[in-house]
């Protein structure tokens, strides 16, 4: 896990696009969704050329996954969740990542999943900013 | 981890109904869902009381988490794959259950996620007996 993993790392168009910087963990760039529908975290391990899981080494596997569990403590704390929510798809964007969500009943896609689920409505300014206030402050 | 830890445990009803019994490991009840579309793994940590990931102490969060990597290196060695998602939700059944799910593109929900996709289309008895024969042999 030295720094020299982070050579090449570029992050995907599509996330960059969708998604705002939250902070850089060890291994993974932490985004907060540009959606204010759900409290989304997407967790992408910053190294290059990864598109599954099983692509990770057996170290930087369990580290991704310790961050996963600090990305549900993080939302447990700075947001209103009824429900975590934990996947990895990447049917869509190759890049890998994780999503780490939480979810209230009744939200706008509940019972079922936040992916596809109609179309993300951006947070007014002052709200995402105090959204990744409380984030940076909870991790 | 001590076999006092699977004491209550008892499969959610909904599991028991949608999907057949491949395993149990060293944590996990590893479960085939019975959908021909996909060749989707499900694992239930056989302890009581469990909902969300962070119910888990360390120890047990880092056992499922080696789980979920070996269920993906057998999906891949045992079915066809292009893809593999992994999605932890519950919320709909709530007991902790772990989806571990190999994708082909063109499949029937692709390249949106499996959860909700459609009606489920039950195996082939001889179909559903092999790939269980596959899986049990790749683990």
């Amino acid at each position: 896990m030295s720094d020299a993993s982070v050579a090449g790392f570029e992050l995907d168009a599509r996330l960059a696009n969708d998604a705002v910087f939250v902070a850089d963990w060890r291994l993974s760039r932490v985004l907060l969704m540009d959606d204010a529908r759900f409290s989304w975290l997407v967790l992408v391990p910053r190294r290059a050329g990864l598109v599954e899981l099983l692509d990770l080494d057996e170290p930087g596997y369990a580290q991704l996954m310790r961050e996963i569990r600090r990305a549900m403590k993080t939302l447990r704390a700075a947001a209103t969740c009824d429900k975590l929510n934990v996947g990895a798809l990447g049917n869509v964007v190759h890049q890998l990542h994780v999503h780490v969500v939480a979810r209230r009943q009744g939200d706008a896609a509940w019972p079922g999943p936040v992916w596809g689920a109609g179309a993300p409505q951006p947070y007014a300014p002052v709200d995402r900013d105090a959204l990744l206030a409380r984030l940076r402050d909870a991790a």
